[in-house]
Protein backbone atom coordinates (compact mmCIF):
# COMPACT_ATOMS: atom_id res chain seq x y z
CA UNK A 1 0.00 0.00 0.00
CA UNK A 2 1.77 3.51 -1.11
CA UNK A 3 0.27 7.00 -0.89
CA UNK A 4 1.23 9.86 -3.26
CA UNK A 5 0.38 13.15 -3.07
CA UNK A 6 1.13 15.87 -5.32
CA UNK A 7 0.05 19.63 -5.91
CA UNK A 8 -1.05 20.31 -9.46
CA UNK A 9 -1.05 24.38 -10.48
CA UNK A 10 -2.91 24.76 -13.72
CA UNK A 11 -2.19 28.20 -15.71
CA UNK A 12 -5.63 30.50 -15.93
CA UNK A 13 -8.07 28.99 -18.54
CA UNK A 14 -10.48 31.17 -19.80
CA UNK A 15 -14.07 30.83 -18.34
CA UNK A 16 -15.33 27.41 -19.89
CA UNK A 17 -14.71 23.33 -19.82
CA UNK A 18 -11.09 22.59 -20.23
CA UNK A 19 -9.91 19.24 -20.90
CA UNK A 20 -6.95 18.53 -18.29
CA UNK A 21 -6.49 14.45 -18.37
CA UNK A 22 -3.36 14.70 -19.83
CA UNK A 23 -2.12 17.37 -17.39
CA UNK A 24 -3.40 15.18 -14.08
CA UNK A 25 -1.33 11.87 -15.74
CA UNK A 26 1.89 13.40 -16.22
CA UNK A 27 1.88 14.71 -12.94
CA UNK A 28 1.88 11.45 -11.65
CA UNK A 29 5.06 9.60 -12.04
CA UNK A 30 3.76 6.58 -9.57
CA UNK A 31 0.69 5.59 -11.49
CA UNK A 32 2.31 2.90 -13.44
CA UNK A 33 3.11 1.06 -10.45
CA UNK A 34 -0.24 0.92 -9.17
CA UNK A 35 -1.66 -2.48 -9.21
CA UNK A 36 -5.00 -1.58 -7.91
CA UNK A 37 -5.99 2.22 -6.45
CA UNK A 38 -8.18 5.55 -6.31
CA UNK A 39 -6.54 8.71 -8.15
CA UNK A 40 -8.47 11.89 -5.92
CA UNK A 41 -8.30 14.93 -7.65
CA UNK A 42 -9.11 17.95 -5.36
CA UNK A 43 -9.34 21.82 -6.88
CA UNK A 44 -9.08 23.79 -3.80
CA UNK A 45 -11.41 26.53 -5.12
CA UNK A 46 -15.26 27.04 -5.03
CA UNK A 47 -16.01 29.19 -8.54
CA UNK A 48 -14.42 26.48 -10.25
CA UNK A 49 -15.27 22.83 -10.60
CA UNK A 50 -13.65 19.03 -11.56
CA UNK A 51 -15.78 17.32 -13.26
CA UNK A 52 -15.79 14.04 -16.01
CA UNK A 53 -17.25 14.84 -19.38
CA UNK A 54 -17.06 13.05 -22.88
CA UNK A 55 -13.29 13.74 -24.10
CA UNK A 56 -13.78 13.48 -28.51
CA UNK A 57 -16.39 16.43 -29.94
CA UNK A 58 -15.33 20.37 -28.81
CA UNK A 59 -18.46 21.15 -28.93
CA UNK A 60 -19.27 19.53 -25.94
CA UNK A 61 -17.28 21.79 -23.35
CA UNK A 62 -19.20 24.79 -25.45
CA UNK A 63 -22.78 23.14 -25.17
CA UNK A 64 -21.78 22.78 -21.04
CA UNK A 65 -20.84 26.22 -20.90
CA UNK A 66 -24.43 27.50 -22.46
CA UNK A 67 -25.86 24.67 -20.49
CA UNK A 68 -24.47 25.38 -16.98
CA UNK A 69 -25.33 29.31 -17.34
CA UNK A 70 -28.68 28.76 -18.44
CA UNK A 71 -29.58 26.21 -15.19
CA UNK A 72 -27.49 29.19 -13.38
CA UNK A 73 -28.33 32.62 -14.56
CA UNK A 74 -25.94 35.56 -13.84
CA UNK A 75 -29.70 37.19 -13.78
CA UNK A 76 -30.99 36.30 -10.42
CA UNK A 77 -31.41 38.25 -7.47
CA UNK A 78 -28.43 37.51 -5.72
CA UNK A 79 -27.25 39.31 -2.77
CA UNK A 80 -23.36 38.05 -2.40
CA UNK A 81 -22.49 40.62 -5.74
CA UNK A 82 -19.11 41.88 -4.37
CA UNK A 83 -17.56 40.27 -6.56
CA UNK A 84 -18.80 40.37 -9.89
CA UNK A 85 -22.19 39.33 -11.64
CA UNK A 86 -20.07 36.21 -12.41
CA UNK A 87 -19.21 35.07 -8.79
CA UNK A 88 -21.69 33.50 -7.11
CA UNK A 89 -23.36 31.58 -10.27
CA UNK A 90 -19.76 30.45 -10.29
CA UNK A 91 -19.77 29.32 -6.36
CA UNK A 92 -23.83 27.73 -7.12
CA UNK A 93 -22.18 25.76 -10.56
CA UNK A 94 -19.01 24.52 -8.50
CA UNK A 95 -21.51 23.13 -5.66
CA UNK A 96 -23.74 21.45 -8.85
CA UNK A 97 -20.78 19.58 -10.49
CA UNK A 98 -18.40 19.10 -7.49
CA UNK A 99 -14.72 19.79 -5.99
CA UNK A 100 -13.33 16.51 -6.92
CA UNK A 101 -13.50 13.32 -8.40
CA UNK A 102 -12.31 9.47 -7.75
CA UNK A 103 -11.02 7.29 -10.42
CA UNK A 104 -10.16 3.96 -10.12
CA UNK A 105 -6.83 2.59 -11.14
CA UNK A 106 -6.27 -0.92 -12.84
CA UNK A 107 -2.81 -2.01 -13.63
CA UNK A 108 -1.35 1.16 -13.92
CA UNK A 109 -3.64 3.23 -16.04
CA UNK A 110 -6.65 5.19 -15.15
CA UNK A 111 -9.77 3.18 -15.45
CA UNK A 112 -11.57 5.76 -17.28
CA UNK A 113 -14.32 4.94 -20.24
CA UNK A 114 -12.94 5.52 -23.59
CA UNK A 115 -15.53 8.56 -24.26
CA UNK A 116 -14.23 10.27 -20.50
CA UNK A 117 -12.04 12.64 -20.06
CA UNK A 118 -11.27 15.08 -16.66
CA UNK A 119 -12.37 18.45 -17.05
CA UNK A 120 -11.44 21.67 -15.41
CA UNK A 121 -14.44 23.85 -15.25
CA UNK A 122 -13.46 27.55 -14.76
CA UNK A 123 -16.81 29.62 -13.95
CA UNK A 124 -15.17 32.83 -13.35
CA UNK A 125 -14.55 35.27 -16.44
CA UNK A 126 -10.86 35.63 -14.97
CA UNK A 127 -10.50 32.67 -12.62
CA UNK A 128 -6.66 33.22 -12.29
CA UNK A 129 -4.52 30.04 -11.81
CA UNK A 130 -6.20 27.12 -9.80
CA UNK A 131 -4.45 24.33 -7.49
CA UNK A 132 -5.38 21.04 -7.66
CA UNK A 133 -3.94 18.18 -4.87
CA UNK A 134 -3.73 14.80 -6.46
CA UNK A 135 -3.87 11.78 -3.88
CA UNK A 136 -2.58 8.48 -4.74
CA UNK A 137 -2.88 5.31 -3.15
CA UNK A 138 -2.91 1.96 -4.18
CA UNK A 139 -1.04 -1.37 -3.95
CA UNK A 140 1.81 -1.87 -6.42
CA UNK B 1 -5.82 -3.49 4.30
CA UNK B 2 -7.12 -5.42 1.56
CA UNK B 3 -8.10 -4.18 -2.09
CA UNK B 4 -10.59 -5.82 -4.21
CA UNK B 5 -11.87 -4.42 -7.81
CA UNK B 6 -14.73 -5.98 -9.86
CA UNK B 7 -16.34 -4.82 -12.96
CA UNK B 8 -20.06 -5.53 -13.04
CA UNK B 9 -21.51 -5.02 -16.68
CA UNK B 10 -25.37 -4.33 -16.41
CA UNK B 11 -27.85 -4.86 -18.66
CA UNK B 12 -29.53 -1.82 -21.12
CA UNK B 13 -32.01 -0.19 -18.77
CA UNK B 14 -34.64 1.90 -20.15
CA UNK B 15 -34.15 5.62 -19.52
CA UNK B 16 -34.80 6.86 -15.90
CA UNK B 17 -34.04 5.90 -12.08
CA UNK B 18 -33.28 2.92 -11.45
CA UNK B 19 -32.28 1.07 -7.88
CA UNK B 20 -29.00 -1.27 -8.66
CA UNK B 21 -28.09 -1.48 -4.46
CA UNK B 22 -28.59 -5.32 -4.54
CA UNK B 23 -26.77 -5.80 -7.69
CA UNK B 24 -23.80 -3.81 -6.29
CA UNK B 25 -23.63 -6.04 -3.26
CA UNK B 26 -23.95 -9.52 -5.13
CA UNK B 27 -21.00 -8.21 -6.99
CA UNK B 28 -18.93 -8.01 -3.67
CA UNK B 29 -18.50 -11.45 -2.31
CA UNK B 30 -15.48 -9.88 0.26
CA UNK B 31 -17.61 -6.89 1.87
CA UNK B 32 -18.71 -9.12 4.46
CA UNK B 33 -14.81 -9.30 5.83
CA UNK B 34 -14.29 -5.42 5.88
CA UNK B 35 -14.45 -3.85 9.09
CA UNK B 36 -14.04 -0.59 8.09
CA UNK B 37 -13.52 0.77 4.75
CA UNK B 38 -14.67 2.53 1.58
CA UNK B 39 -16.70 1.08 -1.82
CA UNK B 40 -16.23 3.55 -4.74
CA UNK B 41 -19.07 2.54 -7.51
CA UNK B 42 -17.68 4.52 -10.46
CA UNK B 43 -19.37 4.48 -14.15
CA UNK B 44 -17.44 4.27 -17.11
CA UNK B 45 -19.46 6.66 -19.03
CA UNK B 46 -20.38 9.71 -20.15
CA UNK B 47 -24.42 9.59 -20.69
CA UNK B 48 -25.69 7.92 -17.28
CA UNK B 49 -24.70 8.64 -13.72
CA UNK B 50 -24.39 7.04 -10.83
CA UNK B 51 -26.46 8.71 -7.92
CA UNK B 52 -28.33 8.19 -3.83
CA UNK B 53 -31.88 8.55 -3.57
CA UNK B 54 -34.57 7.14 -1.55
CA UNK B 55 -35.20 3.98 -1.88
CA UNK B 56 -38.48 2.47 -1.07
CA UNK B 57 -41.24 5.01 -3.20
CA UNK B 58 -41.08 3.76 -6.83
CA UNK B 59 -42.54 7.75 -7.03
CA UNK B 60 -38.93 8.93 -6.39
CA UNK B 61 -37.60 7.97 -9.40
CA UNK B 62 -40.09 8.75 -11.62
CA UNK B 63 -40.08 12.33 -10.57
CA UNK B 64 -35.97 12.65 -10.98
CA UNK B 65 -36.64 11.56 -13.65
CA UNK B 66 -39.07 14.39 -14.77
CA UNK B 67 -37.00 16.94 -13.01
CA UNK B 68 -34.23 16.51 -14.33
CA UNK B 69 -35.89 16.77 -17.65
CA UNK B 70 -37.00 20.45 -16.48
CA UNK B 71 -33.75 21.28 -14.91
CA UNK B 72 -31.99 20.08 -18.41
CA UNK B 73 -34.41 20.40 -20.98
CA UNK B 74 -33.56 18.25 -24.77
CA UNK B 75 -35.21 22.22 -26.24
CA UNK B 76 -31.96 24.54 -26.29
CA UNK B 77 -29.67 25.33 -28.96
CA UNK B 78 -26.97 22.66 -28.09
CA UNK B 79 -24.11 22.28 -30.79
CA UNK B 80 -23.43 19.15 -30.18
CA UNK B 81 -26.38 17.37 -31.63
CA UNK B 82 -24.84 14.31 -34.15
CA UNK B 83 -25.97 11.37 -31.61
CA UNK B 84 -29.53 12.49 -31.31
CA UNK B 85 -31.71 15.04 -29.41
CA UNK B 86 -31.01 13.18 -25.76
CA UNK B 87 -27.30 12.84 -26.11
CA UNK B 88 -25.65 16.23 -25.08
CA UNK B 89 -28.76 16.67 -22.04
CA UNK B 90 -27.25 13.34 -21.01
CA UNK B 91 -24.08 14.88 -21.19
CA UNK B 92 -25.35 17.39 -18.92
CA UNK B 93 -27.18 15.24 -16.16
CA UNK B 94 -23.85 13.25 -16.32
CA UNK B 95 -22.15 15.51 -14.84
CA UNK B 96 -24.50 17.09 -12.35
CA UNK B 97 -25.24 14.03 -10.50
CA UNK B 98 -21.86 12.50 -10.97
CA UNK B 99 -19.96 9.46 -12.33
CA UNK B 100 -19.06 7.96 -9.17
CA UNK B 101 -20.20 7.33 -5.27
CA UNK B 102 -17.79 6.27 -2.10
CA UNK B 103 -19.97 4.52 0.40
CA UNK B 104 -18.34 3.89 4.41
CA UNK B 105 -18.16 0.13 5.11
CA UNK B 106 -18.86 -0.54 8.84
CA UNK B 107 -18.10 -4.54 10.34
CA UNK B 108 -19.63 -5.91 6.68
CA UNK B 109 -22.19 -4.12 5.34
CA UNK B 110 -22.52 -0.53 3.52
CA UNK B 111 -23.18 2.10 6.05
CA UNK B 112 -26.29 3.34 3.47
CA UNK B 113 -29.50 4.98 5.71
CA UNK B 114 -32.37 3.43 5.99
CA UNK B 115 -33.77 5.28 2.66
CA UNK B 116 -30.69 5.49 0.50
CA UNK B 117 -30.39 3.31 -2.41
CA UNK B 118 -27.64 3.47 -5.44
CA UNK B 119 -29.38 4.05 -8.08
CA UNK B 120 -28.19 3.88 -12.13
CA UNK B 121 -29.43 6.91 -13.84
CA UNK B 122 -29.57 6.08 -17.35
CA UNK B 123 -29.96 9.59 -19.54
CA UNK B 124 -30.15 8.56 -22.94
CA UNK B 125 -33.40 6.20 -24.51
CA UNK B 126 -31.04 3.66 -25.87
CA UNK B 127 -28.50 3.63 -23.38
CA UNK B 128 -27.52 -0.21 -23.93
CA UNK B 129 -25.21 -1.98 -21.50
CA UNK B 130 -23.51 0.07 -18.82
CA UNK B 131 -19.91 -0.51 -17.09
CA UNK B 132 -19.50 -0.02 -13.84
CA UNK B 133 -15.87 -0.56 -11.63
CA UNK B 134 -16.42 -1.46 -8.27
CA UNK B 135 -13.22 -0.83 -5.99
CA UNK B 136 -13.32 -1.85 -2.49
CA UNK B 137 -10.79 -1.10 0.08
CA UNK B 138 -10.34 -1.68 3.95
CA UNK B 139 -9.20 -3.56 6.95
CA UNK B 140 -10.43 -7.05 7.80
CA UNK C 1 -1.98 3.13 7.29
CA UNK C 2 -4.44 3.39 9.85
CA UNK C 3 -8.49 3.82 9.65
CA UNK C 4 -10.82 5.37 12.02
CA UNK C 5 -14.40 5.81 11.69
CA UNK C 6 -16.68 8.32 13.39
CA UNK C 7 -20.21 9.05 13.81
CA UNK C 8 -21.26 12.17 14.29
CA UNK C 9 -24.94 13.10 14.98
CA UNK C 10 -26.01 16.92 14.07
CA UNK C 11 -28.60 18.96 15.72
CA UNK C 12 -31.43 20.06 13.79
CA UNK C 13 -30.97 22.73 11.25
CA UNK C 14 -33.14 25.13 10.14
CA UNK C 15 -33.64 24.67 5.76
CA UNK C 16 -30.56 26.16 4.37
CA UNK C 17 -26.38 25.95 3.91
CA UNK C 18 -24.61 25.63 7.27
CA UNK C 19 -20.86 26.15 8.24
CA UNK C 20 -19.88 22.34 9.75
CA UNK C 21 -16.23 22.16 8.92
CA UNK C 22 -15.62 22.77 12.75
CA UNK C 23 -17.49 20.12 13.89
CA UNK C 24 -16.17 17.72 11.47
CA UNK C 25 -12.54 18.68 12.74
CA UNK C 26 -13.43 18.49 16.12
CA UNK C 27 -15.04 15.05 15.83
CA UNK C 28 -11.61 13.71 14.37
CA UNK C 29 -8.76 13.51 17.04
CA UNK C 30 -6.75 11.44 14.95
CA UNK C 31 -6.55 13.69 11.86
CA UNK C 32 -3.22 15.64 13.54
CA UNK C 33 -1.42 12.08 13.19
CA UNK C 34 -2.06 11.71 9.36
CA UNK C 35 0.89 12.38 7.31
CA UNK C 36 -0.61 11.55 4.07
CA UNK C 37 -4.88 10.52 3.30
CA UNK C 38 -7.98 11.26 2.89
CA UNK C 39 -11.39 12.22 5.11
CA UNK C 40 -14.62 11.21 3.46
CA UNK C 41 -17.73 12.75 5.10
CA UNK C 42 -20.98 10.71 4.27
CA UNK C 43 -24.31 11.89 5.39
CA UNK C 44 -26.78 8.71 5.69
CA UNK C 45 -30.24 11.09 4.25
CA UNK C 46 -31.64 11.78 1.04
CA UNK C 47 -33.26 14.80 1.61
CA UNK C 48 -29.99 16.74 3.23
CA UNK C 49 -26.60 16.91 1.11
CA UNK C 50 -23.17 17.90 2.10
CA UNK C 51 -21.12 20.05 -0.02
CA UNK C 52 -18.21 22.66 -0.01
CA UNK C 53 -18.46 26.39 -0.50
CA UNK C 54 -17.19 29.71 0.30
CA UNK C 55 -16.77 29.80 3.95
CA UNK C 56 -16.35 33.78 4.58
CA UNK C 57 -19.63 35.71 3.34
CA UNK C 58 -23.03 34.63 5.33
CA UNK C 59 -24.83 36.12 2.07
CA UNK C 60 -23.29 32.58 0.20
CA UNK C 61 -25.03 30.29 1.71
CA UNK C 62 -28.02 32.36 1.57
CA UNK C 63 -27.96 32.67 -2.17
CA UNK C 64 -27.08 29.17 -2.42
CA UNK C 65 -30.47 28.49 -1.12
CA UNK C 66 -32.30 30.78 -3.20
CA UNK C 67 -30.71 29.77 -6.28
CA UNK C 68 -31.44 25.86 -5.58
CA UNK C 69 -34.88 26.62 -5.09
CA UNK C 70 -35.24 28.36 -8.45
CA UNK C 71 -33.31 25.55 -10.05
CA UNK C 72 -35.37 22.77 -8.23
CA UNK C 73 -38.79 24.89 -7.37
CA UNK C 74 -41.43 23.20 -5.27
CA UNK C 75 -43.85 24.38 -7.61
CA UNK C 76 -43.56 20.77 -9.81
CA UNK C 77 -45.71 18.01 -10.74
CA UNK C 78 -44.56 15.55 -8.69
CA UNK C 79 -46.21 12.64 -7.82
CA UNK C 80 -44.26 11.51 -4.68
CA UNK C 81 -46.37 14.56 -2.64
CA UNK C 82 -47.13 12.38 0.63
CA UNK C 83 -44.29 13.80 2.82
CA UNK C 84 -45.19 17.21 1.91
CA UNK C 85 -44.01 19.76 -0.67
CA UNK C 86 -40.73 20.56 0.33
CA UNK C 87 -39.66 16.19 0.26
CA UNK C 88 -39.33 15.63 -3.56
CA UNK C 89 -37.41 18.82 -4.28
CA UNK C 90 -35.28 17.81 -1.15
CA UNK C 91 -34.59 14.11 -2.77
CA UNK C 92 -33.89 16.45 -6.23
CA UNK C 93 -31.35 18.86 -4.45
CA UNK C 94 -29.67 16.49 -2.25
CA UNK C 95 -29.10 14.27 -6.06
CA UNK C 96 -27.16 17.49 -7.39
CA UNK C 97 -25.45 18.65 -4.41
CA UNK C 98 -24.30 14.83 -3.42
CA UNK C 99 -24.52 12.68 -0.30
CA UNK C 100 -20.51 12.71 0.26
CA UNK C 101 -17.02 14.80 0.37
CA UNK C 102 -13.61 13.40 0.07
CA UNK C 103 -11.14 15.74 1.27
CA UNK C 104 -7.12 15.26 0.92
CA UNK C 105 -4.95 15.09 3.99
CA UNK C 106 -1.62 16.56 4.71
CA UNK C 107 0.53 16.87 7.27
CA UNK C 108 -2.09 16.35 9.94
CA UNK C 109 -4.46 18.87 8.30
CA UNK C 110 -7.28 19.01 5.86
CA UNK C 111 -5.98 20.55 2.42
CA UNK C 112 -9.21 22.78 2.10
CA UNK C 113 -8.29 25.95 0.09
CA UNK C 114 -8.37 29.30 1.83
CA UNK C 115 -12.18 30.05 0.94
CA UNK C 116 -12.99 26.35 1.63
CA UNK C 117 -15.88 25.26 3.75
CA UNK C 118 -17.97 22.00 4.62
CA UNK C 119 -21.48 22.66 4.07
CA UNK C 120 -24.47 20.98 5.51
CA UNK C 121 -27.67 21.85 2.89
CA UNK C 122 -30.49 21.10 4.59
CA UNK C 123 -33.47 21.11 2.46
CA UNK C 124 -36.37 20.33 4.38
CA UNK C 125 -38.50 22.66 6.28
CA UNK C 126 -37.78 20.54 9.56
CA UNK C 127 -35.29 17.64 9.04
CA UNK C 128 -34.49 17.24 12.29
CA UNK C 129 -31.44 15.58 13.39
CA UNK C 130 -28.52 14.07 10.67
CA UNK C 131 -26.35 11.48 10.78
CA UNK C 132 -22.75 11.77 9.21
CA UNK C 133 -20.34 8.95 9.14
CA UNK C 134 -16.84 10.06 8.98
CA UNK C 135 -13.93 8.05 7.49
CA UNK C 136 -10.81 8.70 7.53
CA UNK C 137 -7.39 6.99 6.05
CA UNK C 138 -3.98 7.84 5.38
CA UNK C 139 -0.29 7.01 6.63
CA UNK C 140 1.11 8.58 9.75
Amino acid sequence: MTWHQHRLVLPPFRRGFHLITEQVVSALPELKQVRVGLLHVFIQHTSASISINENADPDVPRDMETSMNSIVPEEFPYVHTCEGPDDMPAHVKSALLGSSLLIPISEGRLCLGTWQGIYLCEHRNRGGSRSLVLTLQGEG
